[in-house]
């Protein structure tokens, strides 16, 4: 007997491990979720402490069993996930189900690359597992309102995106015209990077204009993007004001079929009758 | 026989031809446009790595035969465009119609303007073609609903934007003043410069000042550029609660022609007479 | 006789300068607005240029001789404004009165500070001639409108712009403690320059933490100045939504008694009565 | 005989000194205000010029006679809030209560800790004195406004900061891989601090991408940070419409006592009958 939320009722098990591992609102559930927590923040800490070559030297080892003691904890808690669920497949080839893979196949993949050459490789595979910081967001229920929203604006913000990156191409190309190399900018690339550079107004100052033109350029560019920013702002605004204009008025009322009610009413607000 | 959409329907091919270039709702037009939106792209590529010294001397051959087959390509399909409407002339005014030519044209001058000592000069010309990737927003329709609520604040853009070039001028004024020749603020030129990367939160770190007083002015400034986004976005705020009010224009009243009613409205706010 | 407008009507000549000066509407008035439009741009220009050494040096005489021309041509403006007005203290004291004093002050205090040692201040004086621009900005309506919404937030931005001090100097004497002198944190001060540098994104770089408890203190910082922004912005817009929504409840239906009808409305839009 | 207001009437004297202290309405509690605001100011104002190398040096002796004297001040005041306040361990207790103690403790401290060797350390500690600065939040009622606005997006705030710092880590992490030691980027925690300076748009430019694939994922990091700022702005703006909405919560339907109607609402929502 299979049913709709997906898991095999008929074992009393798995369903209980079902109910631990993917539900948040039974004590054992809210127990799993704190523990799985602090185990990733505890993973993470120990991956950017043995990036610190000090740190490396000096608690090498207590690191790399952290690490392996955690990966094994990961991969316990990944077989359990296909293993309770109904449909392994379908979990697997979701989002958390590749992050949740991700997060553990590095260390696992340091053990099949060995030798001395490919150290610095292997560590590098091995840090993807920050990749595990994702697991986070699945606690955060407010995650997924904010996501809505940007999905909404998705392909506005993206034509926003698209507008900076072409400006910022011709802005780069001017400024390898005007600058030149002996101003830093040997190729139309640099002059892109320190076009993003500025048009984000992050300005590095690893590259700026020293000639008189290209500094009027630069200005240019500088306050298209201080005032850019208003775009997207603007998109997100519309979005909101229209969202909450529309909520309401799906439902008319059945006896003056007056609209503009909130989602909680019962009675028409103008005549008084039943809305349902 | 012309219509209204400016297209000779006498001539089936030129008709034909007219429907695959301009409209993008066919399955042929669709084709089209996504083929000359990877040319673009690829033309664009080959510009932006042939001002790499390293890709020069490796791939020079390589990339001038794709610069020159694309800008034969251009040049084909700009012929072919202006052939195709009914008003030649038109077009080639429209933005789209210069557009198109700036990005052909670099080419054919860096044959016009030969001789090695300006080799510089035409490469620099040849650069302008990048104007190829406006051509990119004839197919996101997304643009025009942004450019359109652009349209509406520009006046009040225009406004901040010369408010922050005024403050730019007089904050520029008072460095050149206070920090002088010796602290890198040689001119005023040097101190506006200096005002619109402060002002704008670029912050290249370039030009900073040094003594007590100029870093008092310098936070003024800072602090002015923080805050004084705030203007800009609240111009589009404003613009867009008011367009949400006045959404329902669509409905004219049906005695006195006038439009402009709420969505609510069941008279007409001019005359009195109703509404449905 | 006296009109309300502050002209005296019996003089005809002081009327018609008074219209020529203070009027836009009339075509001399624009002639006049545009010719002072370009005038002081040219003088704006001629005292930036003037601080270029360079160009100091090639054309100083003509830069000063222009200085001095147009300096006479305000001189004269300013007579005939408090001529042709009514009340000449009234316009004296006013925002404009004051600047139009405060941009051809400096050149005659040239003349009366001599001596070869304060040369430089003399110069320094000079340059307060660029509040000469804010003059544009009586061209320009719309600046008025911005000026409005802006008084209307005027305290809640103070506040807020007082608790983004207050940040910085906590910021900046935790930076002071933490990074020391060695870093560069000479003083409270010194930090407190860098906070603001900081809080307000712009990150000049000239002082940046170099020990990990100081990059961690700056990341706070950062996020916070990151974030902050949308304190000033929800101000404003809270004004914006607050005006558009009181605007049209204010008249009532005198039939039906209901509310929310548009500024331009005649008749109430539930009813169809008139609503005056 | 207590009152609700905390204050022990029956104490005359007392009564009067919690007037001029904890109320501003009254003449003589404005003038204690003004007096505190001043004292403050000066305080802080001694704090820094104390850190400036120069001035110790100078006014080395007035200023930790001002520190002392200004100290003794502001524990009288903190003796005589205590007494005069009904329950003193709940103002001890409190925000502000927290703030006047910390306020005063590091002048004491620096006498208990006494020692050559620790004298910076003690210096530091003085140094918290600048929490003084929070006691002039109390007399901006303003402020409270702003803060219950932030505490309603507090959670959604915190996620989207959380956002922000998984990406940086995600961010440090590649281009720690990418960069490696030789760019700067020498360990995990370092990308990170980078990433937290890109993302913000501070950039101060003390480490930057030297590669080309380090430059394109900053450039994807920056256009990240600048264009995410939207998030957090249109929470705010979702709570500021979501607010004008509820406004009308103070009227209550006279039969079900159930409040949040609309402003248009003739009958309650919830039972039907007439609300006015």
């Amino acid at each position: 007997m299979l049913e709709r939320d997906g898991i095999d009722r008929r074992n009393p098990l798995r369903r209980r491990v079902h109910e631990v591992i993917f539900e948040a609102d039974t004590p054992m559930g809210k127990l799993f979720d704190a523990l799985l927590l602090i185990t990733i923040l505890v993973s993470i800490l120990a991956v950017m402490l043995e990036s610190v070559p000090t740190y490396q030297a000096s608690h090498g080892t207590l690191l790399r069993t952290v690490e392996w003691v955690l990966t094994i904890v990961f991969t316990a808690e990944y077989i359990l996930r296909l293993w309770c669920v109904r449909r392994p497949t379908h979990y697997a080839k979701s989002f958390f189900g590749v992050v949740d893979m991700l997060a553990i196949l590095p260390t696992y993949l340091s053990l099949l690359i060995p030798g001395a050459q490919s150290l610095m490789v292997i560590r590098s595979i091995r840090l993807l597992r920050v990749f595990r910081i994702f697991k986070l967001a699945r606690y955060l229920s407010e995650v997924l309102s904010l996501m809505h929203a940007l999905r909404a604006t998705r392909h506005k913000i993206t034509v926003f995106l698209f507008i900076v990156v072409a400006m910022a191409l011709i802005l780069g190309t001017l400024m390898y015209m005007i600058e030149g190399e002996q101003g830093g900018f040997t190729s139309i690339p640099a002059g892109f990077y320190w076009a993003i550079v500025t048009l984000t107004t992050v300005g590095y100052g690893d590259l700026a204009p020293h000639t008189v033109p290209g500094q009027i350029i630069a200005s240019v560019g500088m306050l298209l993007g201080y005032s850019m920013i208003i775009i997207p702002i603007g998109i997100f605004a519309v979005e909101i004001v229209k969202r909450h204009g529309k909520e309401p008025t799906t439902h008319a009322c059945p006896n003056c079929m007056r609209e503009g009610h909130d989602t909680d009413a019962i009675h028409c607000k103008f005549c008084g009758s039943p809305l349902h």
